[in-house]
């Protein structure tokens, strides 16, 4: 066989990149706060320390930790992430629902909490109960409207994710969320990290569904 | 339109799971023993007491329980599988490596534990070191005869797997072992359980590979 002309190759790779690879990233355990439970953890008018952005413009880091406790355990030192939400919010994965002893985590997009599990947040200083807001993220992509258009998706379309590497897998269900705040990035929780042996820095290929396609 | 007869809908579904259907199973860490092995950690000639049956013919969880030691922590109350084997073996999640601080633990087919990282066990009597049998279990369906017949699959031969329930996906690279001492069962470990929403009893789809399709 011929060797492969390196200009084509080359050429090759861009388009694939271009068109259907979307950077992954693994989200560990974090809470999301409203201005009500700053107030009750770290007291009045408090405001959070940014400890460096995370990939979604405006995200970022906290520098002060929390501990979650539910009925059967604690999870020390998690991660706030800011700015305050309307309503606070705590997303871990079902690995951690066994050690925290909650039962009936429900996996959910984003901001949808009703009639989701209870928990109680500890700053160290203060203690919280938070009514509802225990979630297991559903798996999801950030997307560019750029992005959308060249990847040929809407905003809410249901996609596959295809992961590579020493696990691979297909990620069935995968919502898209398209909006020009958000950089082009996949996220999925540390299960489903773990099932797809994902390293930092890995791209999952996007697949659109096939109308009607019930075997695959 | 009309009403389905219920007859017709019977068979289709009853021609379903007998085509392609798998009953699935989550297996949580455990450890398989050599005779050297359980001699250290138990005393000289000791035998192990079967608790009870596994699905697979002539498996059994044994009543002892052990601890693993890794250079970060340990985890307590390890189930031990029966029979005795030639070598022994720690199957663990990825989950589990991070709390014991083992790093580079491979993904592997089980008994093929070459250059994988040690593990201290302990029985509470003794401990051992060993020097290498730590992995993380590659994704695989046992199967009989009878159903590689039915399902049109060969030994080794690498399938997919479509899981439904909360968080759909298509596990890629799974591997097909028949032979006339099993029963048919998929095994997968507990990150891959959590990052499908596994719950006990469920079943998956057997999706033969289409040979070049490298999209899929």
């Amino acid at each position: 066989m011929e060797p492969f002309d390196q200009e084509v190759v080359k050429r090759v790779v861009e388009q694939v990149i271009s068109t259907e690879l979307i950077e992954v990233e693994a989200s560990g355990r974090h809470v999301h706060l409203d201005r009500e439970t700053v107030d009750l953890l770290f007291g009045d008018g408090y405001q959070l320390t940014k400890l460096r952005d995370l990939s979604q413009p405006g995200q970022y880091v906290c520098e002060e930790r929390i501990t979650l406790t539910g009925p059967k355990g604690s999870i020390k030192n998690v991660v706030i992430l800011g700015p305050e939400r309307n309503k606070s919010q705590v997303e871990i994965s079902f690995t951690d629902a066994l050690i925290l002893g909650i039962r009936n985590v429900p996996v959910r997009d984003s901001g949808n909490t009703e009639n989701t599990p209870s928990i109680i947040l500890d700053s160290g200083k203060n203690s919280v109960q938070l009514e509802n807001g225990t979630i297991v993220a559903k798996r999801h992509i950030h997307m560019t409207p750029e992005d959308a258009k060249r990847y040929q998706v809407t905003d809410k379309e249901i996609v596959r994710v295809k992961m590579f590497g020493m696990r691979p897998l297909i990620f069935d269900d995968v919502v898209v969320r398209v909006n020009s705040r958000y950089e082009t990035r996949m996220h999925i929780d540390y299960d489903e990290a773990n099932a797809c042996g994902f390293k930092k820095g890995m791209y999952g290929r996007l697949i659109k569904k096939q109308p009607g396609g019930v075997n695959q």
